[in-house]
């Protein structure tokens, strides 16, 4: 199978199915109502089963269900429908169920609109639901790696038995671009044995849950997961660099915002400017390695996203004030331009920005 | 009406009376159900209304619709079913309406425990919905100061059109203490303006929606509510600190924790080791002036927390770098106790810790 | 106060607030959405309560709430919406709660179409729900009537503790005429002493429940029913005849039909053909007097509904075999029209129809 | 595969998969949760889907959309569920959809109790649903019955495209008998042509709505519908008759209860009294013929219920005057005994009882 011209909505459901997902629980919300309609279609050809849920949390909760049975499955929603599902993400954290949730984001706060926007980040990063968990996050920035990082989220939710989250603006799920589905290794280990697929007799109950009334019972849990997550930072982090070497400048950015803002560095670069690109892949674990290699040689970093200031305060973290730390912002379902990106380049590089 | 002893989440209800709430929209979840039960019986007293609705997204909903006709409304619930109210919220702040949201935390994640927890600081600081925004969040730690955050957080949320978060763990809720509520003066502006009460005729139609599907107009919505954040940034933050003039060691934390540290302080310094303590009242926003007035002299900050390490990203924030920044909790509805925590100074302090 | 010009679907609004209704909780649909709209902003004016459900069932299941309390208390809906309140019916029989529910019937079945319709006769008088019970169902046949009918309704309800039904059709909701609001004395007993209003300590726990889960204490509940039932049966039956002395046939129809099948008589007796009508006004209890009076003197019967035969078979119920049956009807929001009545009647009475 | 020993509620389900039905939707309620937890079990076997919907409603419209694409669809019930879903099955008759629906009848009204019952008579004869329509309802009195009558609904359902509802007591769900499952020819036109299958633009889209705006088209569906109707009625009606010919006494009875009425009947033929049973299998349609054929030679009818006298209704209405109708019931979760069905015998006999 060589290259196929498809909608960034329908490569995430294709590489699902690619990665052996056979079910799909959803709700339809715009701007990623494509890859529900794509599951629909295409998981009976495999064997699978789509179910269009009468509720954001009814789909939620029958994806808890179905990641109980072992299988890889998943659901996609946007920005209000995510919220919706809060409450079962943090169930599936609980019960350390893998599964996959795609947030295709569009403006808020509340109805906001259906135009591209980051204003999730807090929200997938810092966990919008109860209790205290981190989830995986993974933010590709082209169709291609989409490809690759939906298969990886699979894989990453079945080493660790944990929901992984998949980022993407509206923008990256309504481009088009050729992309190609290599067969790769799944690391998927087909017999779970903690799925409850039913013993009859042979061995005890399995049992999932996250509930734990016992204090002490619940904070041995707690300290489980917290030594997983910690596994998972080392192991899981992910991010590229752009022109960092020699920096005196480093944006950071992910998703489509960090394609644009490469176009501003090769801009400010003929000018003269110095300046680099940090993009983060995994918004959790967050990248703090190119932050701590580079932070005592560049003059400011500078934060740009499609929200009003969220991300930043993980740069802050990495950075942790060894070099101050400058943000550039559209919201509302505004897009950057490579211009305005450039243009806060050079202003914070002090030069004249036209 | 002199001192009463009443529990705490009878104190959050009677507080909330005094302060001309007369609605309240919930479903009743441990351990805040004494709340909702207070409110069914005292609500029709003052001529209000108690509803008791089919599920927590339905009673946070019934919440936007009371706030968009000016009254003071409330709804309460714990950490599972405030989950559950993310979409509400974020679309409470979008429309820019006014109402408490109580959060009586309880263990996680998942269905967890009914134990007293600190865990969801993440969702209730950083947003647990979907969309840039921010919620002021005070925490109490007493029941006497539950009755003044009480009536400071309608306030708050009239003040600003938001919604105001209470955040308590379930030690608060159970507690009893004598209480005094005292009349003062309401901040409320009784003629609201932007209310939908009906003109009948008089005046065009007033309007409240979280949906601009305009780009840019959400974007000038957006900045308008971040100038807004950062009014009640500036007008709002609330700390209390003690015995730091001296300190080496700072401790910081909230709620009931705070009080119990406050015991283990005492301690250490009858040992001779000089430890203070910043409590965050607010918890966004969260106080950084604090920090940056002793962040150069102390030799580190203690974080100390019911959850697994969620507030000490904020402390590390407001210290950026300028002190080191350690960490004690308990997590899963494990209450920590005076000797533990003394226990951590001593170690961090260098001292032999027994 | 005179008479005023009101809507049907106003005029239950009003009516119901005469008679003493002070709460109302529903969902809209049409042809009924101006009796919800009306209540919303009608009640608060009388210091009563309106609230819009976020479903069909939950807004019969409010009512079951508040009519525990004893207050007046209504609901309304239209054919689908309907459907979905069985359950909540067949428990409030049960649990013999007073509540008046109205339903303006449309075309069906499933989503049908939203002109008038007497489709829903058997739903509610054979009992759509599940369990041995009868409701007594109110059919008026003009808006004057509509205010009487809706004040016994209330009446009804509290005498015998149970619901009432008020079925209009679609045209009748939406026709306008004068109607006069007289007061009356309510049948209403102020002091329900099996309201669960909260005893406080004075007597014992006063209980409202359907559940029974003993046969033979379930039988024993039944029978009394079945007893209530009987003594309705003997009290309530209304109807209203025209011109059934010297009649050769019978036609028989409620609601706008009834008004309309009177021209059609007028005309026929114009041709020398004896005809005419029984209009029963209470279709559960269904009036047989007037038939058992006159089912041995006339040719035929013709039972004209905007259904397709259903109120037919509690006319030959009532006639036993005494007298042939015949039918005429409209559906699917058709309204038969006095000419086409009128050849019906031509036609049983073997003459030419034109 | 020779007998086999089961429970009823197994039973139905097993002949359901014996008659090819592969998909359920349900929710589980007392006495017929045993079907449900087989469903679960069982349909994975043979390919098909169980899915355990958040509602009776859920589960209803579940059945709708897998309905429309031809499939061999099952929902299960008990009455409080079984009202739930009218608004469904309202639906299924006006979009013409083949499916089979069980209501295994506990006591009532609301929440009644779970001791078996047929109580839902009216209900499920008459249309609990709102609209013109009629439903085929079969009613075993045997476990190998449920087998036959199954496959029968199954079929009936596709050759009409109308939901069949198969109708037991509470008693015939939990009682256990030999049963054989014969491999039938299955009248299931494998093919369906109206089906929403997708036609991947071979042919136009096909379009399954019991939405009809217009009235005149609406009501020409609805003749269309009662011309279904009656050739259901014609071609569908189902019954047994027991030691009829001479009967001075005709016993009508179904279910369970027809079993225990036969026993009756053989005690008092052995005391001289002539007496028979006509047991409807279809209650709709309700077979008139075996009354129509004795009703001028008996002298009198008793109709035998566990319900508060509903089917004596369709009794009277085909015996229509020729001859007296008695009645005898339990209602509650009470089951006659042969005892008190031979006492009412020989009481309607003029006889001695006792």
């Amino acid at each position: 199978m060589g290259k196929v011209l498809m909608k960034g909505n329908e490569v995430i459901a294709e590489a699902a199915v690619h990665a052996g997902c056979k079910y799909f629980f959803g709700y339809p919300i715009t701007p990623q109502s494509e890859l529900v309609a794509y599951m629909a279609r295409r998981l009976p050809e495999v064997g699978g089963l789509f179910l269009q849920a009468e509720s954001e949390i009814a789909a939620i909760n029958m994806v808890y269900g179905a990641a109980g049975t072992g299988v890889r499955v998943m659901t996609s929603s946007s920005s209000p429908g995510f919220s919706l599902k809060q409450e079962g993400i943090s169930y599936l954290v609980g019960s350390e169920l893998p599964a996959l949730i795609c947030n295709i984001v569009r403006g808020g706060p509340g109805l906001g609109n259906i135009q591209p926007a980051q204003s999730d980040y807090f929200q997938v990063t810092k966990g919008g639901g109860h209790g205290d968990y981190n989830i995986p996050v993974l933010a590709p920035a082209s169709l291609q790696e989409i490809v690759e990082l939906t298969q990886d989220a699979f894989d990453i939710a079945d080493r660790y038995r944990t929901p992984v989250i998949l980022m993407g603006d509206g923008m990256l799920g309504q481009m088009m671009e050729p992309v190609e589905f290599r067969e790769r290794e799944k690391a998927l280990i087909d017999e779970k044995e903690w799925a409850t697929t039913g013993t009859r007799g042979d061995g005890g109950p399995r049992i999932i849950t996250s509930l734990e009334l016992d204090a002490e019972s619940l904070e041995q849990r707690n300290w489980k997961l917290q030594k997983k997550f910690a596994t998972i930072k080392e192991n899981e982090v992910r991010y590229e660099t752009y022109q960092v070497d020699d920096a005196d400048y480093i944006m950071v950015a992910y998703g489509t915002v960090a394609r644009i803002a490469m176009n501003s560095i090769n801009q400010a670069r003929q000018k003269g400017v110095k300046v680099g690109l940090i993009r983060p892949i995994s918004l959790w674990p967050f990248p703090e390695k190119p932050f701590i290699e580079t932070r005592d040689q560049v003059k400011a970093f500078i934060s740009v996203e499609m929200s009003a200031g969220q991300m930043i305060e993980d740069v802050r973290l990495a950075v942790n004030g060894h070099a101050p730390v400058d943000f550039f912002g559209r919201t509302g379902g505004v897009v950057p331009t490579q211009e305005e990106i450039y243009d806060k380049i050079m202003t914070v590089a002090g030069g004249v920005n036209v």
